[in-house]
């Protein structure tokens, strides 16, 4: 565990199964439909009563606003890697819709760690991270692949 | 290819192989900023001198800023789904970064169809989308299982 405030961690300090988990973050309906109105302007992100007879059933975030929401909680301390997160790609899964009131926090898992062979001053970690409310319902499961760079010597 | 204004498909009418090609957007230095404000904020995105001396070489979009543009470009009829656009996951790659000033569309290709097993009023299908500026640079590819309604009787 880690924070904003703690330390940073580069190539080395990694281990397979190491785990994070982020700070907290709140989203409410006007931040909801702000997204989406930009984003994702479907009825089911912007207009309570059309999201009723949807496959949501009520108001519900884009996955790509809890995909967003993700990455801040990761950058605010989540995810504590030297010199920043930077993604190459990873696969996304949203197996139930973020709602309006819910409090989000994301529980991280390194599942590999693959120096390059390239590039001697950097590496990939794989990360399995999963975005959870208050309540534990997994919102979002994102495997990505982030650059870890080695210690200056 | 269809367009917002053009028809909307159901299953039924999905073939793979299938071509769209979304509308345009193009992006600037505030909106980069303002988003990586919100939910994405290191310096490779909100700084432009800053920038400069980190793997991206200058200021570039979020991954999930790239993403979220996608998926407005898909809604406004890049991918013209009847019923909207609901993705369950995919995978996500980002082969090089969104710049400041890039016009961004997205080219899509249907390459799976599976009607639901359980749920006789709809079905699957798997789109490729690969997401490029007016260079032709892809930005993003983004393979995404959309749940497809069967037409109805």
């Amino acid at each position: 565990m880690d924070d904003q405030t703690g330390e940073r961690l580069y190539l080395e300090d990694f281990h397979v199964g190491q785990r994070f988990r982020s700070g907290e973050l709140a989203l409410d309906e006007a931040e909801i439909k702000s997204f989406a109105t930009r984003y994702d302007p479907q009825p089911f992100h912007l207009d309570n009563e059309a999201a009723k007879n949807t496959l949501f059933g009520g108001l519900a975030a884009s996955g790509w606003h809890t995909a967003a929401l993700t990455m801040r909680l990761q950058v605010d301390g989540g995810l504590p890697f030297a010199g920043g997160l930077i993604g190459a790609g990873g696969e996304l899964a949203w197996p139930r819709p973020t709602r309006p009131g819910d409090i989000l926090h994301v529980e991280s898992e390194v599942l590999d760690i693959a120096p390059s062979r390239s590039k001697p001053d950097r590496g990939i970690v794989t990360v399995r991270s999963e975005t959870k409310n208050e309540k534990g319902d997994i919102l979002q499961v994102l495997t990505v692949k982030v650059v870890a760079w080695r210690k200056p010597a």
